[in-house]
């Protein structure tokens, strides 16, 4: 292992500022002083350094929900963010009788705003802190796979550990550059997050799943929730009497928003890229992981459908789950579409020849990383031999029963150690998490359904060769071919003959212990009980391949780096769910036969009003559109309120909710959404086709003023 | 009745020359002279006269497929159409082994020419008079609605037999205006029509379904057939030394094509439209129709897919019928969304009190018609009574086995009439239809397939209330609520009982008389002998109904006809399949946040091509487009090849395929969809928003040329 060459490497990287493209680019706040040139040739008139600063002026207002952006907008810890990143929010306030996804909701005071969904949660971003050193510091080499991750693992769990000591935090270590660079994050973990304003679900999902991904687009995709602390202003469970949180910085709003040439960026917290990725790793996902994962989601969306249709009640409670396995369905075909249209495997084929004869020309110096290279591919492709059974085995964990016997037998065995030796994920600090998800369980889901997506995944999994079957599911259904109706009767046995499709008694299992549940007779303890030891074995076989991976693959981005930077590229880390910054310009996009203009204004909406679900614009919508009540939020050189606008800005999943921010660092827009082309971005950036959506500014604050009547929000913002 | 008003009415609306909007109006090529005016000015350079004469150089050369329009385009009888119209005859000659749907087809000489489905027809329209006076010549006054009904069809069937009584011929009456007029059309009938050369799938279908109704759009949808001949000259059935048919006139090719802003018009056979339809007609196309057919379609898609994807040669068989059943999906969910965006049943409601306010005016002539109207709301409210019932028994018919004992018991019980008293449809010269449906059904379909969707249409029947039950299938089923289990046994023991899913016995059948099949033992002829009974009741109550809308709605039609006389607004008639021209002008189209150019180009394709399946695209069109082959078929405006191009034509189903010409009748492409927005023109036609979509000419040349060398074809269109 050569680290302090990489990290020499990594250093390098950052001073070297000609990005690929003038868009591409997901950079870490830290690396912003040495891009500021191109910042300030952008546009940027704030001081680069000031971004640097993650409790400053702008970076203190952004926060993250987990999986989604958000920022302050209001000293009073008001937050906005897309309807989409509260949808799980208004969807748990929700019931038939009071359908806040249709009608949506404003509290018109502090009082009248609803508590989230138990797991909502507010992070702000306190720190982030190479820890680099210290975890290599536990390495020695001789390590084999599994120690290697044992030691990174125990090292970040200390490391964490430590961090959230004084309570109220929520930290993290992530990871940089396939390993090569560890940061610790410290983030504030704000616990009650209230639902304070959601538009009508016809503006906040205008277009639903027939527009996503769409241009042109008119979805006011924005919301409002806010943060809540205990009266001595730390962190705290929901209370009645809990104040609201006083950030220490808020965006300030540019109610005039942008025009079409004006720079842009957007600050969050993007989830996950694969721009570095091996060719056969993007050959597996174009002709294994996407097909595959496509098959099984349309599959189970069609039993969610055939059920939602003969109860409406089961509709509303897998609202939320089946608008997110539609995103993915649809994102599986545009990643193929675009992977496809890019050529990538023969593009990222092309390069990889290109590095290993530069790597080739470098001579002795560099002959190791050719050889570990090499050993990542072989690893790579050892991971194939078990790849079927393994996705089944994740998408097992996304039934309810199973999930719900998993976790608290899990959490029941992991209590019995340490903390530090509690497997991440069952520790102490996610004890509440845990019990959140077991809570929300019969809102999110129904048994019957439930039992028929479980019966599916398992007749998927009795079709798979007898080297990818797990002895203890073998035991539990029988080896070999086994019948689907086979498969059928030991689902319906195994729902009839457990208590945890009820609230109560998954809340009643978080007290018991190891023993207690390898006694119960619950026929889900049991079948989890005979399961776990297989599923441990397994785990720990994953684990040791971790490790191997992450012994070669800061290699590989080694040599990459080192070969960008001998051409003058600079390099960016991967979206890793960690803060980033990415600029850019507000512009539309042309194609073949087509020309997206930046921006859509109101007069779309109407338009595009069908009075059919997703096109269904609430009349006094329409109304105030035909009036041409635009009040002050007119764009002059439109002639009309923006709706929706185009950027070329580098975002993807995770970036939802995220600041628009302009060259002062307002508040113009929340990005929400990619055009179909920015879908494969993920693993091949093409700066002419990729455009990230965002709704403006004046259309959330026309909505507001005009439609909805939210002036408390309007005042606090200091809009009016 | 005022048939004599009504009359010289519709003479005065041929006579009004301004039409409502510069695009829209499908012309009866006798109505072109009356608006010469018109296409003079938007640039006709033919004489418009020229256009009335249907043998004449330019309509002459147009037929129909029945359900597509078509061309010819050499006097060896060569036929160009678009690739969806041959999708039949490429089908039927497909196997797993040798996929012309995906890998095209050409036949380098005559005799490599394949024989199309037994079914396809090429009709070559002769003559169009009419028989308004005739027909009415048998009304009586007092007449019931069925004996109306039956005057009108005996009067009909009399006349399309004399005017078939030479051979080789048929005849048609259709109904304008709501049956206001009576035209008798007389069309030479091809019997022997052969698959000449279809582009792969990837071309033909480039873009499939994803790209159905959308723009920009970059299908190359044509193909070609021939019409062959006896030797004698005359219509015959195939036969190995039939020879090709000699049209009297042929399209002359514009390799040139047209630009934006030219003038062109599209000849064909637009199949229908319900631009004047009552607003309670409308109301219950949104609120019943097409919201239960999108469920029934997508219903049964679900079971075609499931099966096809266990069994591949499912999916081929059910190819076509996919195909078809999405088109249908796609397009009611355009409708839907198009009449809610017109907000069609408010606006038509405003216009029926506009017209009722004027008739009041018009005083004491036409006091009458607005009580006809009124009739006509009641009797059109009173079809609703049993609209799910009738539904269901036309998804029926849409089952093989249960179409195929129907057709044969039917046409078996019609064969025991004089010829003129047999039902339309089981006549003699419908029999080698009939003979052709049956004979292909193996090839078309399967019967573990047909058996679930027959299972699931029952289903749907069994929750009908008792006021739409049909004795004799409860007699068969059960009454009242059925349960599912048992409606799978009985089709299970129906699809066991019967010989009709195999080709021979259907043929068989063809042979048996009335009593024969009475007698015999096959379960599919004992269901249908049980069911024809009431199913002959409700034809007979449907009639009666028939009969009484016939005496109303062309009052209707009158008063529609004269109000917007008054307002000096030509009339066209609905579409009803018969030859109609339209015209306007190659141009794009803007929309809120985006444009569409008119044409698209060769390198669109490229941008779209992502190998996966619609954007598959070969590999040697991918090479040749790089390579810039464009050869003499670029465009110099464009700098590249055109591909499909949009101008602002009204068409609909029954215009794919029809030859677009330029201002000098010749041919520069072929129409083959509509923009999404185009779908609910069938209702409302939005001269902004409609646009046809035509495969540019330059494209198709390019394809025969470039790729797929027909340099045979080439030669014998006379392009080099």
């Amino acid at each position: 292992m050569h680290r302090t060459s990489l990290i020499l490497a990594l250093a390098a990287a950052i001073a070297v500022v000609s990005p690929a493209s003038a868009t591409e680019g997901m950079w870490q706040p830290s690396q912003l002083p040495a891009i500021a040139d191109d910042l300030k040739a952008a546009g940027l008139e704030l001081d680069p350094a000031q971004l640097t600063d993650l409790t400053g002026s702008t970076m203190g207002a952004i926060v993250s929900l987990g999986f989604c952006t958000a920022s302050f907008v209001s000293p009073q810890g008001l937050i906005a963010t897309n309807h989409h990143c509260a949808y799980g929010a208004i969807q748990y306030n929700s019931t038939a009788e009071r359908n806040l996804i249709k009608d949506g909701f404003l509290a018109r005071s502090l009082g009248e705003e609803l508590p989230g969904d138990p797991n909502l949660r507010v992070y702000v971003t306190e720190e982030i802190r190479d820890v680099t050193r210290e975890i290599n510091g536990r390495l020695k080499s001789g390590m084999d796979g599994y120690a290697h991750f044992e030691a990174v693992d125990r090292a970040e769990k200390e490391i964490v550990a430590r961090c959230e000591k004084p309570g109220g935090l929520r930290c993290s270590v992530s990871s940089f550059y396939g390993g090569a660079s560890y940061q610790l994050i410290r983030q504030r973990e704000i616990r009650d997050v209230r639902l304070v304003y959601a538009p009508a679900g016809a503006v906040g999902k205008f277009g639903g799943d027939v527009d996503n991904w769409m241009w042109p687009r008119h979805t006011g995709d924005f919301s409002f929730l806010r943060a809540y602390v205990g009266k001595d202003g730390k962190p705290a469970a929901y209370a009645k009497d809990n104040v609201p949180f006083k950030p220490k910085h808020v965006l300030p709003v540019n109610a005039d928003g942008v025009q079409a040439g004006d720079f842009v960026m957007v600050t969050g917290y993007p989830g996950r890229t694969n721009r570095y990725r091996r060719a056969t790793e993007v050959a597996d996902a174009i002709e294994w992981s996407y097909p595959v994962q496509q098959q099984v989601v349309t599959d189970i969306l069609d039993i969610i459908d055939a059920e939602g249709r003969r109860n409406p009640d089961v509709a509303v409670k897998y609202a939320s789950a089946v608008a997110s396995f539609n995103n993915s369905l649809k994102n599986y075909g545009g990643q193929l579409e675009g992977l496809g249209r890019a050529d990538a495997v023969t593009s990222k084929r092309a390069r990889e020849t290109e590095l290993d004869a530069w790597l080739a020309q470098q001579g002795a110096s560099e002959a190791g990383l050719r050889t570990d290279i090499a050993a990542l591919d072989t690893l790579l492709a050892g991971q194939r031999a078990t790849r079927d059974r393994d996705l089944i085995l994740s998408y097992l964990q996304r039934t309810q029963l199973y999930n719900a016997a998993y976790s608290l037998y899990r959490l029941a065995g992991e209590r019995e150690k340490s903390v530090i030796e509690r497997e991440a994920g069952y520790q102490p600090r996610d004890e509440a998490r845990i019990e959140g998800n077991l809570r929300q369980m019969e809102r999110r889901g129904d048994p019957a359904v439930d039992a028929r997506i479980l019966a599916y995944v398992l007749k998927r999994y009795t079709k798979l060769p007898a080297t990818q079957r797990v002895a203890a599911l073998d035991g539990w259904l029988g080896e070999g071919a086994v019948a689907d109706a086979q498969v059928d009767a030991k689902v319906q046995a195994l729902y009839a003959g457990s208590h945890l499709s009820t609230t109560d008694a998954r809340l009643a299992g978080l007290k018991l212990s190891r023993q207690q549940i390898e006694a119960s007779d619950d026929s889900a303890y049991r079948l989890m009980a005979a399961l776990m030891p297989d599923l441990l074995r397994i785990e720990r076989e994953r684990k040791a391949r971790a490790g191997d991976e992450m012994k070669l693959r800061p290699r590989y981005m080694q040599a990459m780096i080192a070969f960008n930077e001998a051409q003058g590229r600079a390099v960016y880390p991967d979206a890793n769910s960690s803060l980033r910054v990415t600029y850019g310009k507000v512009q539309g996009l042309k194609k073949d036969g087509v020309e997206f203009f930046p921006f859509t204004t109101l007069e779309g909406i109407v338009a595009k009003t069908t009075n059919v679900d997703p096109f269904d614009t609430p009349a006094k919508v329409t109304e105030r559109i035909k009036a041409r009540d635009y009040g002050r939020y007119a764009s002059p050189a439109l002639g009309s309120v923006p709706v929706d606008f185009l950027a070329d800005l580098d975002i993807t999943g995770g970036n939802s909710g995220s600041p628009t921010l302009d060259a002062k660092g307002r508040l113009v827009g929340l990005a929400f959404d990619g055009v179909w082309e920015s879908v494969s971005a993920d693993w091949i950036f093409n700066p002419e086709l990729t455009r990230s959506i965002q709704v403006d500014v004046r259309y959330m604050l026309w909505v507001m003023d005009k439609v909805d009547g939210a002036t408390n929000l309007l005042q606090e913002m200091g809009v009016r």
